[in-house]
Protein backbone atom coordinates (compact mmCIF):
# COMPACT_ATOMS: atom_id res chain seq x y z
CA UNK A 1 0.00 0.00 0.00
CA UNK A 2 1.35 3.55 -1.12
CA UNK A 3 0.49 5.80 1.45
CA UNK A 4 1.82 10.05 0.12
CA UNK A 5 1.72 12.73 2.01
CA UNK A 6 1.58 16.30 0.89
CA UNK A 7 1.40 20.11 2.27
CA UNK A 8 3.22 22.97 2.34
CA UNK A 9 6.23 23.50 3.77
CA UNK A 10 5.87 24.17 7.73
CA UNK A 11 2.98 22.12 7.41
CA UNK A 12 4.31 19.82 9.63
CA UNK A 13 4.03 16.82 7.69
CA UNK A 14 7.31 15.07 7.27
CA UNK A 15 6.96 15.03 11.30
CA UNK A 16 3.50 13.19 10.56
CA UNK A 17 5.27 10.76 8.15
CA UNK A 18 7.79 9.54 10.92
CA UNK A 19 5.05 9.21 12.93
CA UNK A 20 2.88 7.45 11.19
CA UNK A 21 6.01 5.29 10.24
CA UNK A 22 6.67 3.90 13.76
CA UNK A 23 3.31 3.64 14.65
CA UNK A 24 3.08 1.06 11.95
CA UNK A 25 5.94 -0.87 12.54
CA UNK A 26 5.02 -0.69 16.42
CA UNK A 27 1.78 -2.81 15.05
CA UNK A 28 3.89 -5.07 12.96
CA UNK A 29 4.20 -3.53 9.47
CA UNK A 30 6.96 -3.69 7.09
CA UNK A 31 7.23 -0.47 6.50
CA UNK A 32 9.85 1.51 3.93
CA UNK A 33 10.16 5.95 3.91
CA UNK A 34 11.08 7.51 0.89
CA UNK A 35 10.92 11.34 0.24
CA UNK A 36 11.47 13.51 -3.00
CA UNK A 37 13.49 14.34 -5.11
CA UNK A 38 16.38 11.30 -4.39
CA UNK A 39 16.02 7.99 -3.06
CA UNK A 40 18.31 6.25 -5.44
CA UNK A 41 21.77 7.07 -6.28
CA UNK A 42 20.48 9.46 -9.46
CA UNK A 43 17.34 10.81 -7.70
CA UNK A 44 19.95 12.25 -5.08
CA UNK A 45 22.59 13.39 -8.01
CA UNK A 46 19.43 15.04 -9.03
CA UNK A 47 18.86 16.49 -5.80
CA UNK A 48 22.09 18.05 -5.98
CA UNK A 49 21.02 19.63 -9.30
CA UNK A 50 18.00 21.49 -7.37
CA UNK A 51 20.03 22.44 -4.65
CA UNK A 52 22.81 23.46 -6.06
CA UNK A 53 22.66 27.71 -4.91
CA UNK A 54 25.49 28.15 -7.62
CA UNK A 55 22.92 27.24 -10.57
CA UNK A 56 20.42 30.47 -10.07
CA UNK A 57 18.20 31.06 -12.86
CA UNK A 58 16.96 27.58 -13.15
CA UNK A 59 13.84 27.75 -14.85
CA UNK A 60 10.19 26.53 -13.84
CA UNK A 61 9.94 23.99 -17.16
CA UNK A 62 13.53 22.50 -15.99
CA UNK A 63 12.77 21.65 -12.20
CA UNK A 64 9.55 20.59 -13.26
CA UNK A 65 11.24 17.92 -15.29
CA UNK A 66 14.14 17.16 -12.71
CA UNK A 67 11.67 16.35 -10.11
CA UNK A 68 9.76 14.02 -12.85
CA UNK A 69 13.24 12.39 -13.80
CA UNK A 70 13.81 11.80 -9.54
CA UNK A 71 10.47 10.29 -9.72
CA UNK A 72 10.36 7.67 -12.31
CA UNK A 73 13.52 6.66 -10.76
CA UNK A 74 12.35 6.14 -7.76
CA UNK A 75 8.86 4.65 -8.70
CA UNK A 76 10.54 1.91 -10.87
CA UNK A 77 13.80 1.13 -8.74
CA UNK A 78 12.63 1.47 -4.98
CA UNK A 79 8.25 1.74 -4.70
CA UNK A 80 7.45 -0.64 -6.85
CA UNK A 81 9.86 -3.64 -5.38
CA UNK A 82 8.56 -2.69 -2.21
CA UNK A 83 4.71 -2.65 -3.13
CA UNK A 84 5.57 -6.10 -4.21
CA UNK A 85 6.70 -7.33 -1.18
CA UNK A 86 3.85 -6.25 0.41
CA UNK A 87 5.13 -3.01 2.10
CA UNK A 88 3.49 -0.14 3.25
CA UNK A 89 5.31 2.38 1.01
CA UNK A 90 5.22 6.17 2.66
CA UNK A 91 6.35 8.97 0.21
CA UNK A 92 6.85 12.26 1.79
CA UNK A 93 5.77 14.30 -0.81
CA UNK A 94 4.91 12.88 -4.68
CA UNK A 95 2.85 13.81 -7.91
CA UNK A 96 0.30 16.01 -5.61
CA UNK A 97 3.27 18.60 -5.17
CA UNK A 98 4.14 18.73 -8.81
CA UNK A 99 0.48 19.73 -9.52
CA UNK A 100 0.18 21.83 -6.77
CA UNK A 101 3.55 23.66 -6.94
CA UNK A 102 4.86 23.74 -11.14
CA UNK A 103 0.97 23.68 -11.83
CA UNK A 104 -1.12 26.00 -9.74
CA UNK A 105 1.84 27.62 -8.18
CA UNK A 106 3.98 28.48 -11.04
CA UNK A 107 1.22 28.43 -13.89
CA UNK A 108 2.21 25.44 -15.92
CA UNK A 109 -0.55 24.14 -18.10
CA UNK A 110 -2.09 21.55 -15.63
CA UNK A 111 -3.21 18.83 -18.73
CA UNK A 112 0.25 18.89 -19.76
CA UNK A 113 1.60 18.23 -16.04
CA UNK A 114 -1.00 15.77 -15.32
CA UNK A 115 0.34 14.22 -19.00
CA UNK A 116 4.07 14.14 -17.12
CA UNK A 117 3.21 12.89 -13.81
CA UNK A 118 1.49 9.91 -15.46
CA UNK A 119 4.54 9.58 -17.16
CA UNK A 120 6.51 9.58 -14.40
CA UNK A 121 4.66 7.37 -12.14
CA UNK A 122 3.55 4.60 -14.99
CA UNK A 123 0.23 5.38 -14.08
CA UNK A 124 0.95 4.25 -9.92
CA UNK A 125 -1.48 6.12 -7.77
CA UNK A 126 -1.33 6.09 -3.76
CA UNK A 127 -3.98 4.15 -1.85
CA UNK A 128 -4.64 6.93 0.60
CA UNK A 129 -2.88 10.74 0.38
CA UNK A 130 -2.52 12.95 3.40
CA UNK A 131 -2.79 16.54 3.15
CA UNK A 132 -1.79 18.16 5.88
CA UNK A 133 -3.48 21.21 5.87
CA UNK A 134 -2.59 25.01 7.41
CA UNK A 135 -3.45 28.34 6.66
CA UNK A 136 -0.42 30.20 4.70
CA UNK A 137 -0.38 33.30 7.41
CA UNK A 138 0.15 30.60 10.39
CA UNK A 139 3.10 28.91 7.88
CA UNK A 140 4.60 32.19 7.63
CA UNK A 141 4.83 32.56 11.89
CA UNK A 142 6.74 28.83 11.72
CA UNK A 143 9.08 29.85 8.88
CA UNK A 144 10.14 32.89 10.82
CA UNK A 145 10.37 31.55 14.06
CA UNK A 146 12.62 28.69 12.46
CA UNK A 147 14.56 31.76 10.42
CA UNK A 148 15.50 28.79 7.80
CA UNK A 149 12.71 29.30 5.22
CA UNK A 150 11.61 32.59 5.37
CA UNK A 151 13.85 34.48 2.76
CA UNK A 152 12.06 31.74 0.54
CA UNK A 153 8.87 32.60 1.58
CA UNK A 154 9.45 36.14 1.39
CA UNK A 155 11.02 35.94 -2.49
CA UNK A 156 8.03 33.30 -3.50
CA UNK A 157 5.12 35.51 -1.82
CA UNK A 158 2.58 34.60 0.00
CA UNK A 159 0.40 34.52 -3.59
CA UNK A 160 2.31 31.82 -4.70
CA UNK A 161 1.70 29.59 -1.69
CA UNK A 162 -2.05 30.86 -1.93
CA UNK A 163 -2.27 29.30 -4.84
CA UNK A 164 -0.50 26.25 -4.33
CA UNK A 165 -2.66 25.72 -1.09
CA UNK A 166 -6.10 26.02 -3.34
CA UNK A 167 -4.57 23.58 -5.67
CA UNK A 168 -3.84 21.46 -3.30
CA UNK A 169 -7.68 21.69 -1.62
CA UNK A 170 -8.74 21.36 -5.51
CA UNK A 171 -7.20 18.31 -5.76
CA UNK A 172 -8.62 16.96 -2.71
CA UNK A 173 -12.20 17.90 -3.54
CA UNK A 174 -11.72 15.87 -7.03
CA UNK A 175 -9.84 13.01 -6.21
CA UNK A 176 -11.16 10.11 -3.59
CA UNK A 177 -7.91 9.27 -2.17
CA UNK A 178 -7.25 12.51 -0.15
CA UNK A 179 -7.91 12.83 3.28
CA UNK A 180 -7.59 16.55 4.34
CA UNK A 181 -6.52 17.01 7.84
CA UNK A 182 -5.98 20.05 9.78
CA UNK A 183 -2.60 20.57 10.37
CA UNK A 184 -3.13 23.98 12.72
CA UNK A 185 -3.46 21.39 15.99
CA UNK A 186 -0.63 20.11 18.11
CA UNK A 187 1.24 17.18 16.82
CA UNK A 188 -0.01 14.62 18.75
CA UNK A 189 -3.64 15.45 17.90
CA UNK A 190 -2.68 15.45 13.53
CA UNK A 191 -1.06 12.20 14.37
CA UNK A 192 -3.80 10.74 16.52
CA UNK A 193 -6.67 11.82 13.19
CA UNK A 194 -4.03 10.03 10.60
CA UNK A 195 -3.95 7.08 12.38
CA UNK A 196 -7.69 7.14 12.40
CA UNK A 197 -8.06 7.63 8.90
CA UNK A 198 -5.01 5.46 7.67
CA UNK A 199 -5.66 2.11 10.17
CA UNK A 200 -8.76 0.41 8.87
CA UNK A 201 -6.97 0.68 5.38
CA UNK A 202 -3.80 -0.96 6.67
CA UNK A 203 -5.52 -3.97 8.33
CA UNK A 204 -7.86 -4.50 5.58
CA UNK A 205 -4.87 -4.99 3.24
CA UNK A 206 -3.65 -7.20 5.68
CA UNK A 207 -6.32 -9.08 6.00
CA UNK A 208 -6.06 -9.08 2.47
CA UNK A 209 -3.00 -10.69 1.99
CA UNK A 210 -3.29 -13.31 4.58
CA UNK A 211 -6.24 -14.49 3.14
CA UNK A 212 -4.62 -14.43 -0.10
CA UNK A 213 -1.18 -16.28 1.41
CA UNK B 1 16.16 31.01 -37.08
CA UNK B 2 16.79 27.69 -36.05
CA UNK B 3 17.88 24.77 -37.78
CA UNK B 4 17.84 21.20 -36.17
CA UNK B 5 20.26 18.32 -37.43
CA UNK B 6 18.85 14.66 -36.27
CA UNK B 7 20.33 11.40 -37.24
CA UNK B 8 21.69 8.40 -35.74
CA UNK B 9 24.94 8.43 -33.92
CA UNK B 10 27.62 7.86 -36.81
CA UNK B 11 25.27 9.56 -39.24
CA UNK B 12 27.68 12.10 -39.49
CA UNK B 13 25.28 14.68 -38.53
CA UNK B 14 27.66 16.86 -35.59
CA UNK B 15 30.41 16.80 -38.86
CA UNK B 16 27.80 18.49 -41.06
CA UNK B 17 26.46 21.20 -38.10
CA UNK B 18 30.20 22.62 -37.96
CA UNK B 19 30.63 22.33 -41.76
CA UNK B 20 27.63 24.76 -42.01
CA UNK B 21 28.45 26.64 -39.16
CA UNK B 22 31.55 27.61 -40.95
CA UNK B 23 30.07 28.05 -44.12
CA UNK B 24 27.73 30.37 -42.37
CA UNK B 25 29.82 32.23 -40.71
CA UNK B 26 32.18 32.82 -44.11
CA UNK B 27 28.70 34.39 -45.45
CA UNK B 28 28.68 36.88 -42.95
CA UNK B 29 25.92 35.27 -40.61
CA UNK B 30 26.27 35.71 -36.79
CA UNK B 31 25.51 31.62 -35.49
CA UNK B 32 25.90 29.72 -32.12
CA UNK B 33 26.18 26.49 -32.40
CA UNK B 34 24.50 24.44 -29.52
CA UNK B 35 24.52 20.64 -28.43
CA UNK B 36 22.31 18.55 -26.22
CA UNK B 37 22.57 17.75 -23.70
CA UNK B 38 24.40 20.45 -22.00
CA UNK B 39 24.90 24.29 -23.16
CA UNK B 40 24.43 25.69 -19.78
CA UNK B 41 25.61 25.17 -16.36
CA UNK B 42 22.49 22.90 -15.58
CA UNK B 43 22.68 20.82 -18.27
CA UNK B 44 26.00 19.80 -18.13
CA UNK B 45 25.17 18.77 -14.91
CA UNK B 46 22.19 16.48 -16.05
CA UNK B 47 24.84 15.83 -19.12
CA UNK B 48 27.58 14.33 -16.16
CA UNK B 49 24.34 12.14 -14.70
CA UNK B 50 23.47 11.00 -18.50
CA UNK B 51 27.05 10.05 -18.87
CA UNK B 52 27.79 8.77 -15.07
CA UNK B 53 28.89 5.11 -15.81
CA UNK B 54 28.36 4.00 -12.23
CA UNK B 55 24.73 5.13 -12.72
CA UNK B 56 23.47 1.92 -13.83
CA UNK B 57 19.95 1.16 -14.42
CA UNK B 58 18.50 4.52 -15.25
CA UNK B 59 15.20 3.97 -16.22
CA UNK B 60 13.47 5.40 -19.79
CA UNK B 61 11.37 7.61 -18.03
CA UNK B 62 14.00 9.19 -15.88
CA UNK B 63 16.21 9.50 -19.32
CA UNK B 64 13.56 10.93 -21.01
CA UNK B 65 13.11 13.74 -17.98
CA UNK B 66 16.32 14.24 -17.59
CA UNK B 67 16.91 14.81 -21.91
CA UNK B 68 13.78 16.97 -21.56
CA UNK B 69 14.81 19.38 -18.85
CA UNK B 70 18.47 19.84 -20.19
CA UNK B 71 16.52 21.72 -23.34
CA UNK B 72 13.70 23.62 -20.97
CA UNK B 73 17.10 25.27 -19.75
CA UNK B 74 18.86 25.47 -22.76
CA UNK B 75 15.54 26.95 -25.00
CA UNK B 76 14.87 29.50 -21.89
CA UNK B 77 18.66 30.59 -21.38
CA UNK B 78 20.42 30.57 -24.67
CA UNK B 79 18.12 29.55 -27.80
CA UNK B 80 15.63 32.20 -27.55
CA UNK B 81 17.86 35.03 -26.49
CA UNK B 82 20.18 34.31 -29.02
CA UNK B 83 17.01 34.06 -31.71
CA UNK B 84 15.87 37.83 -30.31
CA UNK B 85 19.28 38.78 -31.66
CA UNK B 86 18.54 37.37 -35.04
CA UNK B 87 21.40 34.65 -35.11
CA UNK B 88 20.99 31.35 -36.89
CA UNK B 89 21.53 28.91 -34.51
CA UNK B 90 22.18 25.02 -35.26
CA UNK B 91 21.18 22.51 -32.99
CA UNK B 92 23.12 19.19 -32.98
CA UNK B 93 19.91 17.40 -32.08
CA UNK B 94 16.80 18.72 -30.58
CA UNK B 95 13.21 17.06 -29.52
CA UNK B 96 12.70 15.20 -32.20
CA UNK B 97 15.92 12.94 -30.93
CA UNK B 98 13.22 12.41 -28.20
CA UNK B 99 10.55 11.73 -29.82
CA UNK B 100 12.44 8.88 -32.32
CA UNK B 101 14.58 7.72 -29.59
CA UNK B 102 12.43 7.48 -26.47
CA UNK B 103 9.09 7.28 -28.29
CA UNK B 104 9.33 4.94 -31.11
CA UNK B 105 13.28 3.13 -30.19
CA UNK B 106 12.41 2.82 -26.05
CA UNK B 107 8.19 2.42 -26.55
CA UNK B 108 7.04 4.94 -24.48
CA UNK B 109 3.65 6.33 -25.57
CA UNK B 110 4.39 9.03 -28.42
CA UNK B 111 1.57 11.36 -27.77
CA UNK B 112 2.97 11.53 -24.19
CA UNK B 113 6.26 12.49 -25.35
CA UNK B 114 5.39 15.01 -27.83
CA UNK B 115 3.06 16.35 -24.43
CA UNK B 116 6.71 16.20 -22.48
CA UNK B 117 8.15 18.03 -25.91
CA UNK B 118 5.92 20.70 -26.54
CA UNK B 119 6.16 21.72 -22.19
CA UNK B 120 10.26 21.48 -22.52
CA UNK B 121 10.61 23.79 -25.75
CA UNK B 122 7.57 26.47 -24.78
CA UNK B 123 5.88 24.94 -28.36
CA UNK B 124 9.08 26.23 -29.88
CA UNK B 125 9.92 24.84 -33.37
CA UNK B 126 13.03 24.73 -35.46
CA UNK B 127 12.54 26.51 -39.04
CA UNK B 128 14.48 23.54 -40.92
CA UNK B 129 15.14 19.98 -39.73
CA UNK B 130 17.93 18.00 -41.48
CA UNK B 131 17.84 14.30 -40.99
CA UNK B 132 20.92 12.92 -41.91
CA UNK B 133 19.61 9.14 -43.26
CA UNK B 134 22.09 6.80 -43.42
CA UNK B 135 21.44 2.96 -43.55
CA UNK B 136 22.01 0.91 -39.57
CA UNK B 137 24.00 -1.69 -41.58
CA UNK B 138 26.21 1.23 -43.11
CA UNK B 139 26.26 2.71 -39.36
CA UNK B 140 27.56 -1.09 -37.83
CA UNK B 141 30.09 -0.62 -39.81
CA UNK B 142 31.19 2.91 -38.85
CA UNK B 143 30.87 2.21 -35.10
CA UNK B 144 32.72 -1.04 -35.90
CA UNK B 145 35.31 0.18 -37.54
CA UNK B 146 35.78 3.58 -34.79
CA UNK B 147 35.49 0.66 -31.94
CA UNK B 148 34.36 3.33 -29.50
CA UNK B 149 30.42 2.76 -30.24
CA UNK B 150 30.70 -0.67 -30.81
CA UNK B 151 28.99 -1.86 -27.60
CA UNK B 152 26.44 0.66 -27.46
CA UNK B 153 25.01 -0.52 -30.75
CA UNK B 154 25.05 -4.14 -30.11
CA UNK B 155 23.67 -3.75 -26.43
CA UNK B 156 20.62 -1.98 -27.78
CA UNK B 157 20.70 -4.15 -31.20
CA UNK B 158 19.61 -3.34 -34.49
CA UNK B 159 15.78 -3.84 -33.76
CA UNK B 160 16.28 -0.63 -31.69
CA UNK B 161 18.00 1.71 -34.50
CA UNK B 162 15.44 0.51 -36.99
CA UNK B 163 12.89 1.55 -34.99
CA UNK B 164 14.63 4.94 -34.41
CA UNK B 165 15.41 4.95 -37.92
CA UNK B 166 11.62 4.77 -39.03
CA UNK B 167 10.37 6.84 -36.52
CA UNK B 168 12.59 9.75 -37.59
CA UNK B 169 11.65 8.89 -41.48
CA UNK B 170 7.82 8.74 -40.35
CA UNK B 171 8.27 12.60 -38.36
CA UNK B 172 9.93 13.24 -41.80
CA UNK B 173 7.05 12.76 -43.68
CA UNK B 174 4.64 14.46 -41.22
CA UNK B 175 6.36 17.48 -40.83
CA UNK B 176 7.31 19.76 -43.60
CA UNK B 177 9.83 21.51 -41.58
CA UNK B 178 12.14 18.04 -42.44
CA UNK B 179 14.77 18.16 -44.98
CA UNK B 180 15.84 14.51 -46.05
CA UNK B 181 19.39 14.28 -46.47
CA UNK B 182 21.24 10.80 -47.73
CA UNK B 183 24.30 10.20 -45.79
CA UNK B 184 25.59 7.56 -47.45
CA UNK B 185 27.92 10.23 -49.41
CA UNK B 186 30.88 11.85 -49.22
CA UNK B 187 30.81 14.55 -46.35
CA UNK B 188 31.51 17.25 -49.41
CA UNK B 189 28.33 15.90 -50.93
CA UNK B 190 26.26 16.40 -48.28
CA UNK B 191 27.94 19.81 -46.98
CA UNK B 192 26.56 20.74 -50.61
CA UNK B 193 23.22 19.38 -50.67
CA UNK B 194 22.42 20.71 -46.96
CA UNK B 195 24.11 24.71 -48.21
CA UNK B 196 21.35 24.24 -50.88
CA UNK B 197 18.57 23.68 -49.19
CA UNK B 198 19.68 26.00 -46.10
CA UNK B 199 20.73 29.32 -48.61
CA UNK B 200 17.24 30.13 -49.60
CA UNK B 201 16.18 30.25 -46.27
CA UNK B 202 18.71 32.17 -44.55
CA UNK B 203 19.14 34.52 -47.15
CA UNK B 204 15.36 35.32 -46.85
CA UNK B 205 15.83 35.97 -43.54
CA UNK B 206 18.32 38.08 -43.63
CA UNK B 207 16.28 39.91 -46.52
CA UNK B 208 13.63 40.31 -43.81
CA UNK B 209 15.74 42.14 -41.01
CA UNK B 210 17.25 44.44 -43.30
CA UNK B 211 13.78 45.14 -44.27
CA UNK B 212 12.27 45.45 -40.71
CA UNK B 213 15.57 47.45 -40.27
Amino acid sequence: MLITFEGLDYSGKSTQVQRLANRLMREGYQVLVVREPGGTPIGEGIRSLLLDKTLTAMTERAELFLFSASRAQLVEEVIRPALERGMVVLCDRFFDSTTAYQGWGRGLPTDAVETVNDLATGGLKPTLTILVDVPVEVLEVRARASGLGRDRMESNGRSFYDRVRSGYRELAHKESRFVVVDGNRSEADIEREIWERVRPRVEASKTLVRNEG
